[in-house]
């Protein structure tokens, strides 16, 4: 590893919390050798490097004489920190010109700007979590909601890692074996029975398999379902929107203390976000079914993993509804149609749609709303998730496990078909790197860069 | 006090750090009787309960069986905190989600939102500090240079207070003297040695005055120099300007882990904050001083505790110049007058303006740029402030000191005429009564509202 990027001899500082001047206190982060007698060089109160490991002490931090702030620190003492490093947390006013003035003067103590991620790469390099561990912790503060939070959690907490961990083990025993025969090579003996090593290995492709089919799945729960909206114009598109929104706003805006980004168009139901895609249809109420414009309203509505169609009786005739019906089916998406204004509607001018088995709603009226949403939960299948599973949302993680796959896939030929030892042992040496890859067993500089740096600075 | 906003007996909840995405951990705070037994009904861990003041415990919160987050919890046991209640401080992954989840949670256990500033009006209202200490948290807060940090430090630590509550105690001293008179009044005896009491009003008197007078100077630390770059157009108000806001900002960025809101047009100078007033003039190189809208902007240029004449002589004629000068001493208000471009300018063409003393600079090389920042520090005569001394920086606390003043006066008066014991033990209280509102001695429902009220929540 490069001196540069995965030196931990550093003491290495940020801010940890938000910068922004709402808030009251800030939290600059230190770790690193030096961390303890760093800080405690800059402060006035107890001798910080005489005390216990998860222990807080009031004082000021002093530039020589001048008072910057007075401040509480609290204490971890390696290995018994998030970094396995000694750190200290400074709880600062937040003042950014207080900030500012702290971090460089631990700076001119001898303490360096963190690098993105730096403190959880440090807490990852020193055997505190593994890769996908760390992985979680940016998708965990990423979360926002139930589902997403959920299954980042589960990640962060080594559900992922536990199951890889016991295949790769059993694995690397196989392994072994095999390897074991090439020393034996002119002997032809076979210390790994073939039958079992056949079984094992399709057990442990039929996991990456499933890990990787819980992709899809994994990316709604972690991303959201992206949803479009089509109909023609003024079938009430908007409204729909609007009443599947407005809702969600009001549940948001009862919690004080936070403040929300601008909900753009996605709602929450039961956990499972659902992204309105823009499409001109939706907030211009423009025609995105009709001739013209079709083919590149259908492209936008390719990316959809959700077709809510809204017709309304009194403007379409079944066969114009059929014919828009057709054009959605050629997507191959799962869709739901929907009649608008049914409030207005009589049960006779019902009846000619009744074979599309539609959802009567009212936008306006907010009718209908709700069994909308169980029927959009329904659609995406994902209402009756067995959370505990095992769900993979990294493409990163996707990737490696169908790496992981072929390479099983030509172990499982090999042990079929009359080929050396040497080579099955190459294949199975194969699967365990890729497997390895995605719990950092195995890393390199650059994978190590490309993930810590999306990360922000101060985690 | 009324009970809805001065209850003391609740459990209160807020985010304590700023909002946001960029953070990478965020702080909850808990406060009141109930916040360590509260925090610890839903923490999976150590039983909370029985931990010492000033630990940290590593643990889960969760919702049921759910785990929200895995965070870190600091114990603060009443009075040894902030708020001098038990206080505990939850520190979590950022994520928007998971803070919502947590603040709910805490409500549903039975705390409660915590209004803006509650927790340091809690802190006054325990005793923990005095009022104007718990307004200088929000300055501190607020302030943004060197000379800001160290008014608002100051007076948080007590300076302020400290001053005010000696000249207090030894008024109450003989207040209660002149009180004893009016006990024994048929006897006509004076306690109070009159020529002492006399000495004393003026002592203190004059320490008012001082304060009072500080606060020209308070405000200008506290809030900046409101400046004014006058000229005709191209003289090179607007590069002026650039030049000496650019050198600033590249200061700012030296620092990484802090976003800085952008700079208006603000620089600081050795710790002072020169805040530079929009007049239609600066940034569109308009004329400012020429005949049509002279008025307007004379207006504008009232505001300013300074004002920068810049001119060039290329363009300008002596003559010219002189009557804009002329104009601008109307004003009364310090300016110091530059010609720019000088770089361009042979001895000989100076020769007309040697007598205006002005300053030679070039705005676009960068020419002088560090004498001009010289002279306006002299020119607002902040160069050589005495930082120990108290100075006042909040419009309440003059207001009070200027009743505190009048009051003084009738004192001083009665001491000097024939005025009863009674009438003088009135206004002494009177005095005092104003100097109590200024510590927090004296307060009312309204004026605690209104200065928690400017707090942030969290705080």
């Amino acid at each position: 590893m490069s001196n540069s990027t995965f030196n931990t001899q550093d003491t290495i500082v940020a801010l940890a919390t938000s910068p922004g001047a709402q808030g009251a206190i800030a939290v600059i982060r230190v770790s690193g050798p030096d961390a303890i007698t760093l800080v405690n060089s800059v402060f006035k109160g107890k001798d910080l490097t005489r005390q216990k490991s998860h222990t807080i002490h009031f004082g000021t931090i002093r530039d020589g004489e001048e008072i910057i702030d007075e401040v509480l620190v609290s204490l971890f003492v390696a290995p018994h920190s998030y970094t396995k490093e000694n750190s200290v947390e400074i709880s600062t006013h937040n003042s950014k010109y207080i900030i500012e003035r702290i971090l460089s003067l631990l700076i001119r103590q001898g303490a360096r700007s963190a690098r993105p991620g730096e403190f959880t790469l440090r807490a990852f390099l020193n055997g505190s979590m593994d890769l996908s561990q760390a992985e979680a912790v940016a998708d965990l503060i990423a979360s926002n909601s139930a589902a997403s939070h959920q299954v980042a959690m589960q990640q962060m907490r080594g559900g992922f890692s536990n199951q890889l961990k016991k295949l790769r083990e059993d694995l690397v025993h196989f392994a072994s074996l095999i390897e074991l025969e090439l020393d034996f090579s002119e002997e032809d003996v076979e210390f790994a029975n073939r039958d079992q090593l056949k079984a094992l290995i399709m057990q442990i492709h039929a996991v990456v398999l499933k890990l990787i089919q819980s992709f899809e799945q994994g990316n709604v729960l972690k991303n959201g379902v992206p949803v479009v909206i089509a109909g023609k114009p003024n079938v009430g598109k908007s409204t729909l929107l609007n009443a599947l929104l407005n809702e969600e706003r009001a549940i948001v805006s009862d919690i004080a203390g936070t403040t929300r980004d601008t909900i753009e168009d996605e709602i929450n139901i039961k956990g499972i976000t659902f992204r309105f895609i823009d499409t001109a249809g939706i907030r211009e109420t423009e025609d995105i079914i009709e001739a013209k414009g079709v083919e590149r309203t259908l492209e936008k509505m390719k990316q959809a993993r959700l077709i809510i169609y809204l017709f309304d009786p009194t403007q379409d005739d079944i066969d114009a509804v059929q014919k828009q019906i057709e054009e959605i089916r050629t997507l191959n998406i799962p869709f739901v149609t929907i009649i608008n204004k049914s409030d207005l509607l009589t049960e006779e001018a019902r009846q000619p749609y009744a074979a599309l088995q539609p959802l009567y709603i009212s936008a306006k009226e907010q009718q209908g709303i709700e069994e909308l949403k169980d029927e959009l939960l329904k659609q995406v299948n994902l209402a009756n998730i067995n959370t505990d599973d095992v769900v993979v949302t990294n493409i990163r993680h996707v990737e490696a496990l169908q790496r992981t796959s072929e390479a099983l896939e030509k172990v499982l030929y090999g042990i079929d078909n009359p080929v050396t030892s040497d080579f099955l042992a190459m294949d199975i040496r194969q699967a365990l790197h890729h497997l390895g890859e995605i719990t950092g067993t195995v890393t390199t500089d650059d994978l190590l860069d490309n993930i810590f740096s999306k990360f922000c600075i101060g985690k």
